[in-house]
């Protein structure tokens, strides 16, 4: 199409600019709240004021980008977030905040504009992988970041959520408070393009598919598996309680599990990201008295989640007995599963038909804001781009083409949307 | 007895010197060839000074304590090694130390003299924690310390074997070269005592035991199981290349093998002490893809161990295929399981006879310098006293009376033996 076409070499250039102001050893590492995402929003700031877009950064630290232009109609936003896991991928999240920059671009250049006026969402903190929980900036619009998460810590530097929030503007007291710093009936609608991060798009040969739902999940954040330690030549099997054994006997465990689930038909991932001797005192030599690992379960099935929950549980209580060791879970949390707007959908199929685009529902394995918005009860959708090698990860990889499909049907659907 | 009455003060002072010397976090911790070891070598040393011995520093940067008096007969070796683990306890060598140190205090005292001058000797680097490979000061003594290890990096400082070995005055080149720096017939015997490092003395209600045997062990420092990154929420099962789950899968399934061997009446035990997802990159949201682990077997009885080894190789292969991972194992580390020598048997259960102190065998779980020695062709012995808790942990304990009954048998062996 022309105006892809027209629009592709200035995505390229925003990506190539991101991806240069946060590369790291092997990817690109963007810290929620933190350094790599606020310079990856500088840049698209930048971007944003030299097209003559007006910005602004609400209270959860987040930054919108709209036209210059007085509409008195609620807003429609299409937002993705900034932030990347630690030596990730280039276009988890960036691609849909980009996608709403063509859109309003294409906007001002066609002077088409759509019964909401467009306005575009920065996103901060989505990823999990730097305090623990996902969706910060997000929940903190809606009043719902657990006051005790302000107290967690940055994975790498130590501060605290609260200081990092504090850091970029953000309004700590209000979000402690659990103030609703966004209402939910001011806005018309929200809409989000995101890589697939799985495999499925490009199996099928699809570039683009709208998503129905979007997975929930259940987490636990740090387990403790508490042993004893001891000479591992002098202590016989029967008098060991050998943590690393019986945490690996859990793992063992959750994957007999997960195979009987998915037999009987199941939408379940179940995934240990974190787990590990501790390396101020593990030794070859020594029987591992600790293990720290992490649990996640994914589905898209509020059953489900309660049902892996209650084997993780039964599993470590089982295991405890047979290995003589202890297990200390933390809190648990969680995120439930979410469904995307039928009128929205509808929409974005028409859109897709008028396009001539090849499409399909595909449901999001992994958890986006989208969930967050349409939990606090906007009318929430998402556009998935296939890609490639798939996502939290340095080989993430998409094609511009596929990124300017999803971008002509994001354009379409935000115009058409009322 | 009256003996151990007017020395256990002597040795209780030795043991709280070092201790609070070596203290650390937790427990004490005395890297090997470095900073803690030498500390407590240097208040031994100070020590033996103090009480007229003469001190001698060997080419492998271990330290020799006798007697001030010229003797040609060639010397019976008393030693154990000076280092700890990281986070370790205060007894778990340094008390084969201490008592040949008191040997040689009752020695002048009483004017008893065996067939053979007693020397003490302090080694080096005994636990395999610092650098991945045990027996660093007596295997360099034989000229049997892989070259290839003297490039292996201290586990905190990075620092490599050769510097620190340097650091303490070793002849680095000789024992690259494998230069014999001890000759083996110029010794008539060698003895340790150690505490047993597991519970059977104290379950059998006996202070101290003479160790027919000691186990040899099979050895893989740093196992990588390499799968595929991914996001834990958008990669289904079937897709997945875990190499959390495959790791976790490898241990489980080696303690099946494990229970299965016990069952059969085989002297095996199995541990994976180190096991992690890799810090700069793991989050709970992601597909672990890598985790480093290592491996050990050990085993009285040679055909054991070959046979665990083949296992573990078998279940490694069975893994990688099943979950789609690859495994590189690294460099192979073989101990061989050790006899100790008859006739000082029976020369140690003559003395325990005559001290009406009751004993019993019991073969040595865990390696000792005491193997290296009788591979190297020396007449070797070992006496085990009764501790609690286990060791390589900081709860680690030792009775002191329990280690006088110790001292004691030490002594008539060593005065008897020819």
């Amino acid at each position: 199409m022309k105006a892809s076409a027209h629009y592709a070499p200035i995505a390229q250039r925003l990506f190539d600019d991101v991806r240069a102001a946060t590369a790291s050893r092997l990817g690109v590492t963007r810290e929620s709240y933190g350094a790599g995402e606020s310079r990856a929003i500088g840049i698209l700031t930048e971007f944003a004021r030299a097209n003559g877009f007006v910005t602004y950064v609400d209270r959860a630290g987040n930054v919108t980008f709209s036209l210059a232009e007085i509409r008195r109609e609620r807003p429609v936003l299409c937002g993705s977030h900034m932030d990347s896991v630690p030596e990730g991928g280039n276009f988890d999240g960036l691609a849909g905040v980009v996608a709403g920059l063509l859109c309003l671009l294409r906007q001002r250049d066609e002077g088409r504009r759509g019964l909401h006026p467009l306005r575009v969402l920065a996103l901060r903190g989505e990823e999990s992988a730097w305090f623990g929980k996902a969706y910060l900036g997000s929940s903190a619009l809606f009043g719902r970041l657990p006051r005790s998460l302000l107290d967690a810590r940055h994975r790498t530097s130590g501060a605290t959520l609260a200081a990092c929030m504090r850091e970029v503007g953000a309004d700590v007291d209000a979000i402690a408070a659990g103030e609703v710093l966004l209402a939910s009936h001011a806005v018309a609608g929200y809409i989000e393009l995101h890589i697939e991060q799985g495999a499925v798009l490009d199996d099928a040969r699809r570039a683009v598919a709208i998503v129905p739902s979007i997975r929930g999940n259940v987490r636990y954040r740090n387990i403790r598996c508490i042993g004893q330690a001891g000479h591992s030549g002098a202590v016989p099997r029967e008098h060991r309680h050998d943590a690393l054994f019986a945490a690996a006997h859990v793992i063992n465990e959750l994957d007999e599990y997960w195979k009987t689930m998915l037999n009987a038909g199941a939408d379940l991932v179940m995934t240990c990201g974190v787990f590990g001797t501790r390396a101020e005192e593990h030794a070859i030599s020594r029987i591992p008295g600790e293990v720290d690992f992490s649990f996640e379960a994914r589905s898209a099935d509020h059953d489900v989640l309660t049902g892996a929950l209650a084997a993780f549980d039964a599993t470590l209580k089982r295991t405890a007995e047979e290995y003589g060791v202890r297990f200390e879970t933390g809190s648990l949390l969680q995120t439930a599963p979410a469904t995307m707007d039928a009128d929205w959908i509808a929409v974005l199929e028409q859109a897709a038909t008028q396009l001539d685009l090849p499409t399909q529902h595909l449901p999001s394995g992994a958890g986006h804001d989208a969930a967050m918005f349409a939990d606090a009860g906007i009318r929430s959708a998402m556009i998935f781009v296939r890609n490639q090698n798939g996502s939290h990860n340095p080989d993430e990889a998409m094609r511009l083409a596929d990124f300017m499909d999803g971008v002509e049907l994001l354009y379409e659907g935000v115009n058409a949307f009322v």
